[in-house]
């Protein structure tokens, strides 16, 4: 029944296969590069086929985007066992393969712009930020997390969007030295907040109390100390 | 002669008043909220007279970000006096003057959507980063910053521009805390920066012979060596 015929796709896996395909073009370049001509080129269909499932390029770049949310969200997902310092290492790596896998995509959306500032994309930068947010802080097992360690943990999830777009802009940093830097710098911002605030000064020396000797967090304090004498 | 009769403004005055009036109602509001019907009764004239002066909203939007981005950069300028600490906390003061006098605006702004996505709009935001960036390079008086310097003002500006947007939403935090605290954390970024690099190493150590033994850093250390005991 087969022989020589291509076989026809479904509705929904039609769809999900033009996303799976917009997403590979939307990820190399910026989406105002991208044209629904060339989509449907990669996809093997014809342009009005592609209107068929999608009503225009937004569409089509909103579900693409939620795809690319949607697995970014999932690298933030790690077992809560071992020291913090090695799971949040463990999610950079992760996070920069998903930078690395979707620079100039990721790089357009994060600076904004006509083409990909609309209220939809908006939504699904923040609820990434909030997947983001909610991970970190049940690893820390604070259920109710007072304001400093929630703006300590948010602006750091800044810090980690604006590292990740420099580092895209030339790689004039090894990718590895940054994922190492921002677990250090997530240390650091705690720390920071800690000295001028007791709950927060409780909450970094019960973290802290977990970490091994020999862990990153040790390396770094004993280099900040060798620094600073 | 002008008993009884409006003195008639000239098109640029006439501009320049509807750009203060527009930026003071975009300042306080949401721009999606803010109508042109609004602005012609705050200025006192007609709907069809700021369509003479302005084709839209978009346009009159664009020259009040452009007179606040102006102020904004203005307020970086700080005399290359004194110890560091110091100066970049009197400019965190200034910057926290602004983001209260235009609250909402700021918000919506640096929040993205629609209605301030423009190239245009993104660029402004992009020449005040730039302002505040090579305001930092010059005060730290290096001539060719390396990248991992570049890196870390950078991203640190990121982290100040998060941290006044989590502020606003709520202000649950003083707002001169979170000034002292950005100084710090500047401070903490270039050290974990340094803590790995010779290169940045060298500039910390410079920097810090000319702070103050009763300054923000020398507090700071010292709260950090009680917090790690």
């Amino acid at each position: 029944m087969t022989t020589g015929v291509r076989r026809r796709m479904g509705v929904e896996e039609r769809r999900q296969q033009l996303i799976g395909v917009a997403l590979e073009l939307f990820s190399r370049r910026s989406p105002d590069e991208v044209s629904i001509d060339e989509i449907a080129s990669a996809a093997g269909i014809s342009r009005p086929l592609v209107y068929h499932y999608f009503p225009g390029k937004l569409s089509l770049y909103e579900a693409a985007l939620k795809r690319a949310a949607e697995d970014l969200a999932g690298r933030f997902v790690e077992p809560a066992e071992g020291p913090l310092g090695a799971r949040l290492l463990r999610v950079m790596g992760r996070f920069f393969d998903f930078v690395e896998e979707h620079g100039p995509g990721f790089s357009a959306l994060m600076r904004g712009g006509p083409a990909v500032g609309s209220s939809t994309t908006n939504a699904l930068i923040d609820s990434v930020r909030q997947a983001a947010y909610e991970q970190i802080i049940a690893h820390l097992r604070v259920p109710e997390p007072p304001a400093r360690l929630e703006l300590v943990v948010r602006s750091w999830i800044s810090l980690a969007e604006s590292t990740a777009l420099i580092w895209l802009d030339g790689r004039r940093i090894p990718r590895e030295e940054l994922q190492t830097q921002l677990v250090h710098d997530f240390a650091a911002l705690m720390a920071v907040s800690a000295a001028f605030d007791d709950e927060m000064g409780a909450l970094v020396r019960r973290v802290l109390a977990d970490e091994p000797a020999d862990g990153p967090f040790s390396d770094l304090v004993t280099r900040l100390i060798s620094l600073a004498s």
